[in-house]
């Protein structure tokens, strides 16, 4: 089969930066329309949320201040895998970060692109189970820290108290034994 | 309870358009800690996925051309909707366009943020029943169409095939029961 697909006829340079890039490419899409300004947000690190699930089959929640939302939301840990990390290292650090928590047998469970209309950025879910309590969570990211039984998580899903997407996506597949 | 929340020093206007804005802002965190460039994205509009199941039992999907990926991928019908639309409304064209179907029974069942960390782009879940087909789909988004039952849909999730984030999520609601 050879699929014709859409290609890049020209690119503009909006915007870079150590976080992320902004272009405009023209592109042709595969019945010849041809779109003039289709914009293209590169990421440089990937993403990862992590479920942290205890003996007690009880998930680790943070209640995260969201600046762009100017609200504060419970997610499971989420973060910009750094430089030199991998997914699993990165999930580590965060929940260390945003807990206190050290955390073990971790496990990249699903890969996937948020927002592929406009970007190839990336989230990884891990899981993995609590080590002992390290530190003091992160108060400028993380307002409190609590676990949650999965009647509860079911009840947050189904009164559509979780707005974050990352969170959600990562509890259904734990929900729904697809992890 | 007065919880202190993160806040707005400074804005620059990195660029503006009719799809999305880039801004860099100083901002102030409870903990005190100043980020001098948190990146906000601001986009126009809302997004839509949309749900379609027939008496069957099955989802409509469609193989979408996606120029960020360089790659087909199969979702459920997606797109943005236009100025003037309401996410059902939004959701019915979208389907038109893509598939050729005309839907009925539209619910919004799930409103959520699928990058809280830049943005606070906000995609809309909308689940319906098709009516007749109506028309071809669009050859420049869409290379094919079909319908696919419940445990073809797991299997599709179990080997990862499926790396929309945003068909992922409502296709696990679907499958949770939490539609």
């Amino acid at each position: 089969m050879d699929i014709k697909k859409p290609r890049r006829l020209a690119r503009s340079v909006i915007y870079k930066s150590d976080w992320v890039d902004l272009y405009a490419d023209r592109v042709e899409f595969p019945g010849g329309r041809i779109i003039n300004k289709h914009h293209i947000l590169e990421f440089h690190n990937d993403f990862v949320a992590v479920v942290v699930e205890n003996r007690q089959e009880e998930i680790l929640f943070v209640h995260a201040y969201r600046y762009t939302l100017d609200s504060l939301e419970w997610e499971v840990p989420t973060g910009r895998i750094e430089d030199g990390e991998n997914p699993v290292e990165g999930a580590q650090r965060e929940v260390l970060e945003e807990s206190g928590y050290e955390t073990t047998d971790h496990k990249v469970v699903y890969t996937f692109n948020p927002i592929n209309g406009i970007s190839a950025k990336t989230f990884h879910i891990v899981t993995c189970r609590p080590g002992p309590r390290l530190d003091e969570f992160d108060r400028n990211e993380i307002e409190a820290v609590k676990w949650v039984g999965k009647n509860d998580i079911k009840d947050m899903i189904r009164n559509r108290l979780l707005k974050d997407g990352f969170t959600l996506t990562a509890l259904l597949l734990y929900l729904c034994d697809m992890n």
